[in-house]
């Protein structure tokens, strides 16, 4: 009997696919899901139940936390990436690192195939695709929802046949949960104008008095909160989701370009994210030159697209990666929050490597290094090639 | 007698000027002051009241706020700049676009000196000296407070000496306002780590229910909102932070390079400027494609950079500017906006040049223009050349 | 009968094409050869004999040479683009070119399909496809070779039952001539270390004395040689072409990426298009600033890359040649150039907006407008944030 | 007495210091000279013997030929960095080792000064006076020539009234030679037009039978010729230059902009460098994914622009060699070169790391890893978002 590894969350797309690929292609169905930092046991707990009564042979929950901060998070952190200045790229992230791990654990297992339950409709399928195309070449990939144009009633019908109950309600809502944000998608989402409602965000706004917090950075990583140092950087994150989640925080919609084409839009909630990356921009604001600056950013902007778009193992991503981590050495420190509902405050910072330090003269203040007349020749010579481009085309009148 | 066009704001740096250019060197002293939104009539009349009282010739005020819009701010709305990711630029621009009238001014009366009343510690003098090279470069500058290395306190028993009563105490907070925001400086912006108290912003927080608001794009310029059209964007703006000032949105502290090498920090408050600048970017989103925002966000980083040095007058930036009008031909429609106390929520857009159409099929939903098998093939090739690169350089184990 | 509008060069696959789409497939045959400056009037008649000969209903040379330099070639002189620092883009802009044209032609026709010769292995068949399908999104597009996954022999053999006699021998070295260049292929291409014999390029050496020109640029375009001016560019480009191709100048081999993921390499030649691209940069490099020079560079390579992968019409193509035609505002001149056996050299160039003019200093000796005083200064200030960094980071020892 | 530092290189203008620190400042005068590959043994005697003569209580020759291709030259050449397309960087890249040396030397030894030659006329004198602030902030800086405004008669009169006897002529041509270059100036390069006559290079033609070369990279490095390893890339660029330079190869004239604002020309001979950058760029088109390529030369525009304005110290040229070392990993091979009069042909490539590989297919042949339906899917929804566009916005007429 041939092995399949079947990406399965225990939805209705990839129950459709536990049983018709055991029952229909008469495979051997190893099912996986990979923990990225938002499943918790329970849920994992019910995940394998599920796929072993859908025919699963095997399951397996992958837990990939740890390696996806270190792979993925960490670099996104230190290049402020919000896809389109907004966005964390909670989902987009997630997928990369979830086919990742999939892929490698069907070699391991000696598959002949790996199926996933995406629609020709989304993201994720060329995510997917290009991913077990580039780790596991020999395998073949298999797309039953995608490849039999199901309908969501064809599937409900067909696993009702095949004796399955499930809820088989639509949700209103559709989230996915990470380490990285929650996302949010609904009916407003599918049009350009509408907002989500309070109710369609996974937290509640819970908590109304003013916080105040110390996030404290190493080499670019979120290590402590006020008093408390964390084991990884990965907990300091989950520890601050729960302490800021409960201000509503951290939420608001992306419109970007989806990888086939078209614009789509998405809510989130991402309270850990948005505080960290605007946190640790502050700090290297403060730690970094201007140049580092402009060019984290510009790279950053190629890590993001690159990443949202699956293309993870474009070899350039090691080259940035080795770029930001580079520009990190210096970026450590205090940053001072102030959570409130539904915003927070960035009051300030106090690093060792602040380069905004009295010693060399406060800006508007006259100091010991330099004088009037040095910056007065600076503007002669700085502005030179400026002025003798004007001279030689007259471009302004003499007079 | 030889003619100096002195630029005058009425604070004690240019009432030193005034009198020290008219009474010791003795020269024809032309008081200009260059409104670009920031001033309303009392006060002009109270500076050029000032202005001869302290033995000045003649005094103009020169309204360049349109000017000042058409050929810069219209610029800084199209490339969504914020320096650092924070901050609108607003004295930075508004310097730039003084010193450029002034030069002409002085070009236009045929003075023989223009002077300014920097010190030798700040951006200004930078912005100053260069535009006035590279304009009027034959008319000599001259900087007294600089040159003769003044403190505030020889600077007032000058003006004493010579019979001038003003305020001689310093304000608590100060202030430059303008179209484009008004910044704030004062001592915790003298530090790394203390935020402004709330009473050193200009306007204090008035409104508290929350009011949804209607901007209207033309071309990327703000030309409505809600029911009502304005005569000039201008216009638009103006309204805007009347109406948003009062919800105290738009308030931050800016940390960055300033020109001479050193890294400072300023308060702002500019309701309309970020209002305007996140409506029009969400605009954006829907109707430009991916690598015209891509691009549109890196070359706008050059231009707010250069603008911040006093770099207006490099021809590069007229290319940019070329780019960038050049983007804005299909970014029209409506943005929703919520104002809220300290904050405001972009609720979504309308437009006839949405490219989130539905008739294309909406994101996650199956359309009739391509398939699940075009998307197959659509991950194959795209991923090719990272596959081939792995398998060149054995990146990944087969098994 | 339906119409086929059916892109003919008179080579074995299109009339493959030509036969099997009338033949076979019953439709009516509109035959199309896009003139961009390759074909002289004896080709365009045979191919026109043979098209007729072939089945088709009609035929049209298409000449698009003065739409194509207007719209394409002059950006890609403004912007001095060699793909991977080598390659013209001879035929990539050509095939983008042509299928424009073709799109246009079959829409005004009222033609249900168009077709293209396109096998499944190179770039041309996404070139073609994509812009059919942005241009004419109606139409339908047919692939015979591609779909039929026909072999060399497979075509003949068809051909052959129809009657068709024509030369099917494959020749030693496929050729593209075009107004930007002439491509070669061959046996030593598909190898990585082969370089293609002498005789391989379409013009032998004949010229072996030095020959002096000077070319006259207005804008950035060339509108002169010597004491000869052109009606248009586009004649201007064909006579350097005459002069300069016998000394056997612009050979090379490009490796490069394709657009569906490999790397191939392809030979050329191209004097006309080395010579004037490398005269106007040098001319570039007297009369604009060094950021336009920068930036030129970083956006042309956008522009090269996109419009190789067939993303011709991707708006911000536009918006890239609104920055490039607004930089050339000042690029005119004369250029001195010694042509010599493969290889010419630029001796200098003379222009009314040199910026190195000597009324502004020479190199390396004193002038007028600036002292040693203020180069001081600069070095001060220029320096200063680079001095911090290293201070407050103790990167250097002190003693 | 009080020790100065002085950058010696035995010409005029130093001569002029080591008398004038010594016999008028009465200073404890430290000569040294920096060895960056341009001088021989008997070279160095002759500057010690004359320094000594002049005054001087010590002298020393710093042998930093080593460090600097380690810290510098290398990532000229994993850039492919030519300035302006055309300039191997050769004096910039010398001088801004040469004044690391100078300043870490000048600490060791307790000096309280460090002198220069400069005048005030050029690039020189601000990368010297940078890199002494940053290194050694405490060391104060002398540079009499620019402060006290001499010209050279001046010079030699002051130099004679102290006894120096030494040839005071003028060359007709400066050069400046060193390990990645020899500059040429003269009359020519002091207008925009004149080249450079034959006689006025260092080497003259003396080889007319081409020669073939095999050029062996390792990560980039340049680590064999032919049969012939090297104890050091140092060596392998010295014995490419012994091999080439009798060809005229790498001659040319580099246009640019000087940090002081002013257009410059500068003659150059670089025959190693020019063939080492070409070769090892034609071997990373063969080993990079089109990204790196991409990027790697979006960077080195920066990296090239700051060495040249003596900014190697700016913090992100670090984080720049980190990504361009990166990507160093899989450009290993060897490269095929034709040497002859003036010029040479890069004939192709060998490389483990080819990507171009004809297991994945060769351009234009079709191949099992995709077919063509694959190729249509993928043009679908590769353009799918520009077809959008123009749809949406009705770029295109219908018909």
């Amino acid at each position: 009997m041939k092995k399949v590894v079947l990406a399965f969350s225990g939805g209705l797309d990839t129950s459709f696919c536990a049983i018709y690929l055991s029952k229909v292609k008469n495979l051997e169905v190893h099912a996986v899901t990979v923990n990225t930092g938002g499943f918790s046991t329970e849920e994992i707990q019910e995940i394998e139940a599920k796929a072993l009564s859908l025919g699963a042979k095997s399951f397996v929950c992958l837990d990939e936390t740890d390696n996806y901060y270190q792979n993925c998070i960490k670099y996104l952190i230190f290049g402020n990436i919000l896809k389109n200045n907004t966005y964390p790229l909670s989902v987009s992230a997630e997928r990369v690192y979830q086919a990742t791990s999939i892929a490698n654990y069907a070699k391991k297992l000696g598959a002949e195939y790996i199926a996933h339950g995406s629609t020709g409709a989304g993201n994720d399928q060329v995510r997917f695709d290009m991913i077990f195309n580039i780790l596991a070449p020999k395998i073949e990939i298999i797309t039953p929802i995608r490849d039999l144009k199901l309908s969501r009633e064809a599937e409900i019908d067909f696993l009702k046949e095949h004796g399955v109950e499930m809820n088989f309600e639509k949700a209103k809502y559709s989230i996915n949960k990470g380490l990285w944000g929650t996302s949010v998608g609904g009916k407003e989402t599918l049009t350009s104008h509408g907002y989500l409602p309070e109710e369609s965000f996974p937290t509640q706004l819970t908590k109304n008095a003013p916080e105040n917090l110390t996030l404290i950075f190493e080499k670019g990583e979120l290590v402590g909160i006020n008093e408390e140092t964390f084991a990884s950087p990965v907990n300091a994150i989950q520890r601050l989701q729960e302490i800021a989640a409960p201000f509503g925080i951290g939420r608001d919609i992306h419109v970007g370009d989806t990888i086939i084409g078209i614009k789509g839009r998405v809510g989130f909630e991402a309270s850990a994210p948005i505080i960290t990356i605007k946190a640790h921009h502050l700090l290297e604001k403060h730690t970094l030159s201007k140049w580092q600056l402009f060019l984290k950013e510009q790279l950053s902007a190629y890590y993001g697209s690159w990443l949202h778009e699956g293309q993870f193992f474009e070899p350039a991503m090691r080259n940035i990666e080795a770029f930001l981590g580079q520009t990190q050495e210096t970026v450590n420190g205090k940053v001072f929050v102030t959570l409130l509902p539904y915003r927070f405050v960035l009051n300030g910072i106090e690093s060792e490597n602040d380069l905004m330090s009295a010693k060399f003269g406060s800006y508007g203040e006259m100091n010991n290094t330099w004088s009037g007349e040095d910056v007065k020749g600076f503007s002669k010579i700085f502005g030179n090639n400026v002025a003798i481009f004007h001279q030689v085309n007259n471009t302004f009148s003499a007079e």
